[in-house]
């Protein structure tokens, strides 16, 4: 008998039928002999329906009262498939985040988990209930209800199998797995079997969109072992754990690519101690996230900087700089939001040479220019023009060997 | 400065913009010096919506669950108020059942108030904020959400007035106050200024819809002076009072009406001990509630039992008498849902003499038979066939002269 927390988003609960599909599956589950608890999101499309609301009534609606609102989503679902399982016969039990409790700090719409108390979910899966949590949100010490932020149900769910310490938690989504690199750019994509906590950050954060990055960090921390499937088939998805012997042996696990950063130029900067934070602290404390950061090598004591923000930032980012540049004495500015970051992620990076190389001579061969390199230990990434996007992708994704065949599916 | 309590039902939360307007309303009692709680509703349409969700799942949905899905419709509504109060600069924080909290007992969907902690507001209130509380809900003492039953909002407005101590409990709707009868039905109905929880409790419970009974009988234990008033006017409405003085100068407050019963007599039963408790039993074992009874002059032994139970119930009544019938020897059963019970209501009958007589005569010179009479210390109920309704209720208005010119409107 294993303990097993299930995970289901908003398009496996959107509507009445689906819900029954879901209940069908945690049903067997159950009957397979394993103790079971459910973590879902609120119905597709019904926290837009709130979140216009709170927008028709105010500009600035407060994040004590927006979580107030959006929480009741998940609040309907939970209530729905406990008593569809019900009708099926079997028993089974909603826990909102505040009844658990989910116990969180207080930043409002953003909250982070701080603890969790088995007491209660333990009692009731001794009496064999089926339990339905409503993820996505939590209770603040002085008892408002706090939410998690988008995507916050994968984190519920991590925290809850954290806090039973529960043999696996499957995330059921639309995909049947974490993939290569977005099949819709490389038909040939194959689904990766096992993938670590750290490699699959940093798929998510470049833009494979399959798991909530503040999930795998949970996970990584407590140790969760994550199984990414689809809740439309009964095929095994991905697993996403800690990393072992066998994926050290897989040079390059993944190619992600991330179109929504722009690349800024402060041109001519004087070579000096302290230019750094003068142009940096400004973009921090404007709650711009700098991502990739260039200083060319200087050249009669001036240098080029270049980095890249989020492409929403843009414009604010740039008004920054504008003010900055004449205070260093920047000889002028440039942007570009038409380019696209590609990346090689393995943790196999770790042990072997020659891999950013190859990724460099791959894009040679087909033209295309370098704009910019960062490294980490386990991945190579590279900002290339936006037009070149999947032309990089897919000749990467090749080259690595990631192709269906030569992963034996 | 007072301290108001405000209840305002559906029909006027039931949009964004009837939302704005309770709001300013609110803010205005606010700007007159008061201290305010205001206790909502769902907006007009969601709990059938909800409902809807319910019935599609499950053919009996658990209590429990049903009371989780439900309750998420006065949470979305106490969010959204409290975001348009703080629009508008105001300090305004929700409250849900479970976060003051409203203690209830167990029994979902129809619970019962039994506790209310004021800590919680009487500090928010000290603060300048204007509270927003979650009608129709509580929690019980394990922590599950409770609803006590449509028209639930009443209740908790009253309950909440009660446990605050306020100077009056103002409960808007969509009508500017309890009249001296239906006005659909009498153009001429006056609106009444003052009324007693006993004469509300009769005309409530007679079929004026107004208050739910509930909240005038916890009105009435806890002396709370309950104003119905419009939320579309500005004009005093009616105050649900104890009694006083100047009632008992009224010999009859108001007139009322019910189309909703049936009546089903037993012919020729033995007049023997034991028998009505043989009828009876078993028809409240199954839940259905009698109202009148009649048991006429025994001749011969033999004597007609006749009761009235709600339209609703009147198979499932019938089916029940069947099988008694013979087991007592009665010699037939009758029934009829044709009827309607006319009611005089007024504190004043206690003391004055001969208002029964008038309402026989009054219905007499019509033509009118009656078929069943019952009489309590404040009201006397006359059941006629149903197609003389609107014309009893004329003329005894008229009769007892609750008539605008004579009201002084």
């Amino acid at each position: 008998m294993a303990l097993v927390v299930q995970k289901y988003g908003g398009t496996s609960v959107g509507t009445v039928e689906k819900i029954r599909n879901v209940a069908r599956r945690v049903a067997r589950t159950f009957d397979e002999g394993n103790e079971v608890v459910v973590i879902v999101s609120a119905m597709a499309g019904e926290t837009n329906r709130l979140v216009a609301l709170a927008d028709e009534i105010s500009e600035f609606p407060s994040e004590r009262e927006y979580d107030v609102l959006v929480s009741t989503g998940e609040q309907v679902t939970i209530s729905l498939l406990s008593m569809c399982l019900q009708s099926m016969g079997y028993k089974a039990k909603s826990y909102l985040g505040s009844q658990i409790p989910v116990l969180t700090d207080s930043a409002h719409s953003r909250a982070r988990i701080k603890s969790i108390d088995d007491k209660k979910i333990r009692e009731d899966l001794q009496s064999g209930t089926i339990l339905i949590v409503a993820g996505f949100q939590g209770i603040d010490p002085a008892g408002n209800i706090t939410t998690l932020g988008r995507g916050g149900s994968d984190t519920s769910a991590v925290a809850v199998a954290a806090a039973l310490k529960a043999d696996v938690c499957e995330i059921y989504t639309d995909v049947d797995g974490v993939y290569t690199t977005d099949p819709r750019m490389v038909p040939d994509a194959s689904k990766i079997e096992k993938i670590s906590y750290e490699e699959m950050l940093e798929m998510a954060s470049l833009g494979a969109k399959v798991l909530q990055i503040r999930s795998v960090e949970f996970a990584k921390k407590y140790n969760v072992v994550i199984h990414v499937r689809s809740s439309f088939s009964d095929k095994p998805g991905t697993l996403v754990m800690k990393e072992d012997r066998d994926m050290e042996t897989v040079l390059v696990s993944g190619i992600a690519y991330n179109k929504d950063e722009a690349k800024i130029s402060i041109l001519g900067v004087p070579d000096q101690p302290g230019i750094a934070a003068q142009i940096f602290s400004p973009l921090g404390n404007a709650g711009i996230t700098v991502d990739m950061i260039i200083q060319n090598v200087s050249q009669d004591g001036k240098t080029d900087m270049t980095f890249t923000v989020p492409k929403a930032d843009c414009k604010k980012a740039l008004k920054i700089v504008e003010v900055i540049a004449p205070k260093i004495n920047a000889s002028g500015i440039k942007h570009d939001g038409d380019i696209a970051k590609v990346s090689i992620i393995g943790v196999g990076m770790r042990s072997h040479s020659g891999i950013a190389q190859t990724m460099f001579e791959t894009l040679a061969k087909e033209g295309i220019n370098i704009e910019m390199i960062s490294t980490s230990e386990i991945k190579v990434s590279c900002v290339v023009a936006a037009k070149y996007t999947e032309l990089a992708v897919r000749v990467l994704h090749e080259a690595f060997g990631l192709n269906k065949l030569e992963s034996g599916e």
